[in-house]
């Protein structure tokens, strides 16, 4: 069970509910009136909770659940224990984070502005938004409704805020228009100059950096990544786009919608990513690249050339993956064949 | 144009103006008397613009432009539209940078310590220094003239910095020596403890971490990066250098004068840098290397031995380039012949 | 000798209190009455400094040394010039750790809750603990005796911290329980939601994140580091673990006890490790995999499959290093005759 100094559960549900919210056909030993309380791995799930079933890695757990109820494949329901009560769905995982919702909410915003808080007066903030401890507020920002500005966070002056947003502790947000169900991690920083300069011999001469940030709707960015702003054309995060920690997105980079980048991903300046793009962890992109719609980068890749849409790439430099497994392959054979 | 929001342009200047500063000579369907009110990019650029063409990947945007003057070079000249107004010179990228800071100054330092900033009363600040909400200094911190201390940071005891630097928001420095004109972006972490410790069977012991962070003039830290302090010796960070958001510096690491790290460089403890020293992203260093003068490491290279002055190396572990690009050539043919 | 505006040295220890300290033998030109004053570094340590010779990279600074005292091995007794006085023992490095920290201890905790600090009337602090300006710590926290937390830090809602623990400045904490005598340098990120969510062409639904972080006593974890709660089961980072800087841990990640990651090292989620890894820096590793006790990963590996206990495996993908070289040696050859 989810500790509760730091989750508090909504429900009981019955069986039958979380069926009908995700969608899921009952199954096994199907117990459609059993009331579930709240939501456990498989090792852990007792007779109250629902669990799920996912990854075939997984099997033993699965095998010997004692869950209330588990959602899982079809395919997978012959391997359950005799007596488990089964919620079928194609998508276990996607039913799961339904019901885990159900359970879990996420909190309402408690509105409010602390007192220690630093709000220029030109700043408009909208009804029902909190802001936290020492937040430090800039000329002329506006924030909409229903929204959260962490404790020692930082907006700098004129960036616009969309309704719904949530910015966590300790980020610095500048130059920056900000969309709706917005989700800022700790630490994130948006805004900052991006790496411009001219070098020579002469030495470095900076260029000023006048574009901005734009983050769409339903962006959500992890724990202190950062997003440098435009040079000129503004840097763009597509709307639904989720980046996990440690990220750098350079300059006048232009990411599409619903993409993917798993941490520690590094993206040159100028750089454009079409939609539904999915970037492996620590993946590192060269400038002014053409990204494809649908491409899939394996992590730790190292992408110096465009990427067609659809086209899977790995390897440093990133070749077609099929390429390079091929190269990996018969690299294997030849020091198989007695070479070194 | 940039938005008004964010930047404030000066001028107007005219195009004669510009070629003064800029050294560029007009050329093209020369209009010296024009004004020019903005810079912007060859796509978005009006006839009150100036843009600038550098990289042929933009060739097709150069054609098409409508800018009102653009800096470019000789050779390029006769690609230009009919009618564009040119301002030709070896070097575009930096005359523009030279134009766009005539356009964008630096706004000047508008000093005060806010209310809300924890001062030491030791700590002495120079005439002209803004510090912002809620920052923290130090005992016994020296503060120089015009500088600018952001909203959240801190300053750890006896820290000093020089004139004309400027450190932004939710950044922490201990255990530093500054000098003047440096920039340290948001998050920032300065003059930590080193990963110092005695590893064995045993267990870890801490080794006490007695140096310094030395920043020398003019050098540039991006969002994010963290510097360690020396464990003995000092970490150094030569004039002029720039360094991009989320480099790691270790402990006792000298770096020259005028070196530029892009990105997601790791630099182990004790590696020395000469002058000049160019790092492409997320490449990373073994510790107690030296590394040249002038030396060129490409992207994502893992360098484990000392790289001569002017050399370039890449790959895992890093090669000289002629080297690595011969072996991936030979494991192209490899399965170019039928291989797996 | 360390700079007075940062460190204050106890002492003067004679050599023959340090060789009692530290378990060295007094060697070369005796000299146990000596007293010393400080610890340095081989090039710079004058006549009252002890210093130590560790790696044979710096044989030319030791035959130079004019060093008070030098903690040697004692094979190396002979290559030390004459006039000496040696520390002989087995373990050079721990044995100046252990001496350096009769210099140069680590200063108690001056207790005492800044008046800037917001802190929860709801949250118990220990005695002898110490809480920053600007700090925030929230409803139900406990933190428990002699702990200092950084300013500009949040600690947020019911999260606990044991006896003795040091938090940073600018360090954001949530959903975490954490030991007795951690450190989280500057910048670091604890408990957030980890990157958890159903992705397929409907969209994306996030997993509510219902689990902690736990870190347990001794543990170090490095500046702008982030350690993401844990999904449903908890992530845990074992005793004695110490973590450098820009590290990221994903959801649900175990690591066992005195384990040590290098920078930038990437870890998806539910990665598990046995105690005593040892990982390079910017190595990555693939979710759900478990890697044994003992296990060795070299810089920059790519790990994709789980390793054995004791193994030492380093490349993209990673292999047992004696494969990776065999690899890389008959790539080598290929070139080597004639190849490209």
């Amino acid at each position: 069970m989810a500790d509760p100094r730091f989750f508090a559960a909504s429900g009981p549900f019955t069986v039958a509910e979380i069926a009908a919210r995700t969608g899921a056909r009952i199954g096994g030993a199907a117990t459609p009136e059993r009331l579930l309380r709240d939501v456990a791995p498989l090792q852990t799930a007792g007779i109250e909770a629902l669990s799920f079933f996912d990854n075939v890695k997984y099997r033993d757990e699965f095998a010997r659940t004692r869950a209330g109820a588990v959602l899982a494949h079809p395919k997978m329901a012959a391997q359950a224990p005799a007596g488990l009560c089964l919620l079928l769905t194609e998508k276990p995982y996607r039913a799961y984070a339904a019901a885990a919702q159900m359970f879990y909410p996420v909190a309402p915003v408690v509105s409010g502005i602390a007192p220690t808080a630093t709000i220029d007066p030109s700043a408009r903030i909208g009804d029902g938004t909190a802001i936290g401890p020492h937040a430090v507020i800039g000329a002329r920002v506006e924030i909409g409704r229903q929204c959260r500005i962490g404790a020692n966070s930082v907006i700098g002056e004129g960036s616009t805020i969309g309704d719904d947003t949530r910015i966590d502790d300790n980020v610095s947000v500048s130059h920056a228009v900000i969309g709706a169900r917005v989700r800022l991690f700790p630490g994130v920083r948006i805004g900052q100059d991006g790496f411009g300069f001219s070098a020579d011999a002469e030495g470095f001469v900076k260029i000023p950096q006048l574009g901005r940030v734009i983050i769409e709707d339903g962006v959500e960015i992890g724990a202190n990544s950062t997003v440098d702003r435009g040079a000129g054309p503004d840097t763009i995060i597509g709307a639904g786009t989720m980046i996990d920690n440690l990220v750098q997105v350079g300059h006048n980079v232009q990411i599409g919608r619903n993409c993917i980048f798993a941490g520690m991903v590094g993206i040159s300046g100028s750089t454009k990513f079409g939609d539904f793009v999915m970037v492996g962890g620590q993946a590192g992109f060269a400038g002014h690249l053409t990204i494809g719609r649908g491409a899939r980068i394996s992590a730790q890749a190292g992408v110096m050339k465009d990427v067609a849409d659809g086209e899977t790439v790995g390897g440093t430099p990133a070749l077609p993956l099929r390429e390079a497994m091929r190269q990996a392959l018969a690299l294997k054979k030849l020091t198989g064949k007695g070479g070194a």
